[in-house]
C-alpha cells in the first residue's frame, strides 16, 4: 500500500478496473451495441436512486443537471441556501430567468420543516429545491421530512440536488416524491467526471411540457424520452459510459446500493471515531445532520486550514478547504466513492500528526 | 494489420494511445495542475481553430455549442439548411426561443453567394447559421465567400458548425471573420465523444451579454471568462481532457494542423480515385463542394443501401447511411481521425467486391 492519495470531495480517486474500461473501442450511438449498453444501465440505475422511473444521463457536468431542473419547474423557486451549492442551484435558476427567493441557512445547518412552511407561506413558489448533502458544508439534510412538508402545504414540485448522496446514503425518489433528482458520476459513484444522473417525476414533466423555450441540449423531455427509448440524448462521452457500465456491474457484486451504503457508513464511523479521539477538530454540521459522504472540520486552534492543506499536501495527500466565506474557517474531506476505510484511516493518522508538530 | 473497422462519421476510431491517455489518475478541476493542462491546451487549441481568440472547451456534445451559439445571437436567425446538421441548427435555435427563417437548399448542395444576400435582403436576421460540412451529405460550402457576403450586406452574425471540418480542412476563424464556430471531439481531431471546442468574437460576446436569460451551463460569457483564466467551466469530463492533451500533442509532432489537412486529403485522394475506378458508384455533393473527411455516395444500381452496409458488417466494416429522407439514398464514409490511406483503401476493396458479388 502506497501512502498518500486524493481525499477531494469529488472529483474522487477511480479504480483502475473503471479506468481500464474506458478504453473499449468507439462504437455509434445509435447502434444496437449502444441500445443495449443503455438498457443494461436502466436496470441498475433505477435501484441506486430507488425509482421504477427511468434514469436521464446526459454528457455534462452536475450543474447541467441543476439548470435542466430549473427551466422545467416555472417561473417562481425557492431556494434553500446553506452553502455554495445552495446558493447555485438558485443562481442557476436566475440565469433561467427565473425568479428565486432564498430560504437563507446558516452555513453547517439545515432548514427545519417549519421554517420552510413559513417560507411556503409567504411566497408560493413553483418549485423548491434542496441540497440533499451539501457538499460545501457536510451538512445533510432531512429530505423525506422536508419534501413531505412542500407536498402536504403547496403543489410546488421538490428540486434536490443530490450530488453527494446518490450512492453514499438513503435516496429514496418514490418513497419521499422527489420531482427532479439528479447527481454527478465523480461522487460517491466513484466515476470520473462527465457524466449526469438524474430522475425525474411525472408531475414535473407534465409541467415541464407546458413551458415554451426549454432549450435542446438540457431539456428534460428530450432527456426522458431519450431515457425511455434505451438511446443517449446526444453523441455520448463513451468512455465515461463505457466506466459507467463496469462500476455498475461492479457496485452490484459487491451488494447493491445497499452494500453501497454501507461501505459509506463505514467510511464515515472510521472517521467519528478519529474526530472523537482528536480533540480540537469539530465538525461544522451538527450532529444527526451530517453527510456520508463529505465532512467540513474545523480544525484546531493555531493551526490554520491552508497550513494543514499545505502539510498534508507535502505528505502526498490532496484535501481541500471550504468554499467562499468557509475557505480558511474548515477543512473538507471526502470520503466516498472507492476508497477504502484503511486509506482513510492511514490519511487520518497523518492528519493528526500535523497537530503534534504545530503545537510543539 | 486485422481487416475491418468502423469507417463511421464519427465518433471514429481512436487511436490505442490515445485511449491509454484516458486512464491517468483524476486531480481537482481547481488545482494548478489543471491551470497548467487548460494553460497547454489553449496554445495548442488556437492555431488549429486559426485565431488569436480564446478557444472555449466545453462537456458537452458539439450540440451543446449549437445550443450556446443559439443562445448568444439575438431574437432572429436565418438558418441555412441543406441537410439534418442545417435543420439541427434551426430547431436548436427555435427550441429556445429564437424565431428562425430556413433557407432551404437542395440535399448535397451548398448555398451560393447570390442566393443568400437575397435572403439576408428579406429577413434582416441577427445572425446566419451554416454547416460548414455537413455530415448528412458531404457537402463543404465556401464559408469564406459566405461568411464575406454577411459582413458586406449586413451585420447579421456568423454562426458556424465546423463539427466535420475543424482539424479536417481549412476553418480560419479570424480571416474569415466568423463569430462562432464550433467542433467536437470524435470528428477529424480523432478523440472519443463528450467534449466541444469553440471559438467566439469580440462582437458575438458583446451582444450577448446584453441578451437576459442566457442560462448557466451554456453561457458563451462563462465559456469564455474559463477560457481566459484557463480553468474548465465546470468539473470538465477529465479523462477526455487527458485524451485532448495528448492528441494535441501528437498532431503538433504529426506536422500541426496543416499536417492534419493534408493526412486528410490524402485520404479524400484515395476515396477519389476509388469512386473514379469504381462505376456504379457516385458522390451526392457535386465537385469543388466535397467534405475533406466526410463522404455520402450513392451505391450502383441494384445494390440498395441496407444491403451494402449489411455485406460491409458481415465483413468486419462498419458504415452508416443517410440521415432522414436520403436515409436508403446514400453510403456515408467517415475518412477522417486517425484512420490512414491504406485503412482505407481496404475496406474500399471490400466495398468493391460487393458490387462484382451483386451483379452475378
Amino acid at each position: 500500500m502506497i501512502a498518500g492519495g486524493s481525499f477531494l470531495p469529488g472529483p474522487v480517486a477511480v479504480h483502475p478496473e473503471v479506468l481500464a474500461a474506458m478504453a473499449r473501442p468507439m462504437i455509434s450511438h445509435r447502434s444496437p451495441e449502444m441500445h443495449h449498453i443503455m438498457r443494461r444501465l436502466q436496470d441498475r440505475l433505477r435501484p441506486l436512486f430507488r425509482t421504477t422511473r427511468p434514469v436521464l444521463l446526459g454528457t455534462c457536468s452536475a450543474t447541467g443537471y441543476m439548470e435542466l431542473a430549473a427551466r422545467s419547474a416555472g417561473a417562481k423557486l425557492l431556494a434553500v441556501d446553506g452553502g455554495y451549492f445552495g446558493w447555485r442551484f438558485g443562481a442557476v435558476a436566475e440565469s433561467c430567468g427565473v425568479e428565486v427567493v432564498r430560504l437563507m441557512v446558516p452555513p453547517g445547518e439545515v432548514v427545519t420543516p417549519d421554517l420552510l412552511q413559513d417560507a411556503l407561506d409567504a411566497h408560493f413558489p413553483d418549485a423548491v429545491s434542496f441540497v440533499h448533502s451539501e457538499t460545501a458544508t457536510g451538512a445533510l439534510c432531512d429530505l423525506g421530512a422536508l419534501a413531505r412538508t412542500v407536498r402536504e402545504h403547496s403543489d410546488a414540485l421538490v428540486l434536490v440536488d443530490a450530488v453527494t448522496s446518490v450512492g453514499g446514503s438513503a435516496v429514496e425518489t418514490d418513497a419521499w416524491g422527489l420531482d427532479f433528482v439528479f447527481t454527478g458520476s465523480q461522487k460517491a459513484l466513484g466515476l470520473p467526471p462527465g457524466l449526469a444522473l438524474g430522475v425525474a417525476s411525472e408531475r414535473l414533466v407534465a409541467r415541464a411540457r407546458a413551458l415554451p423555450a426549454r432549450g435542446w441540449y438540457l431539456d428534460v423531455v428530450k432527456h426522458l424520452e431519450a431515457a425511455e427509448r434505451h438511446e443517449p440524448t446526444q453523441t455520448p462521452a463513451l468512455p465515461l459510459v463505457y466506466a459507467l457500465d463496469h462500476q455498475l456491474d461492479r457496485i452490484a457484486r459487491l451488494g447493491g446500493v445497499e452494500g453501497r451504503w454501507a461501505h459509506h457508513r463505514a467510511l464515515q464511523a472510521v472517521l467519528y471515531r478519529w474526530v472523537n479521539e482528536n480533540p480540537g477538530w469539530s465538525f461544522l454540521a451538527p450532529s444527526g445532520a451530517r453527510s456520508m459522504t463529505v465532512s467540513a472540520l474545523r480544525p484546531p486552534r493555531g493551526l490554520p486550514t491552508r497550513e494543514v492543506l499545505r502539510l498534508m499536501a507535502a505528505r502526498g495527500y490532496t484535501l481541500t478547504g471550504g468554499l467562499g466565506e468557509l475557505a480558511d474557517a474548515v477543512v473538507r474531506v471526502g470520503h466516498m466513492g472507492d476508497i477504502t476505510p484503511v486509506e482513510l484511516s492511514m490519511m487520518l493518522s497523518a492528519l493528526a500528526e500535523l497537530r503534534v508538530v504545530a503545537q510543539r
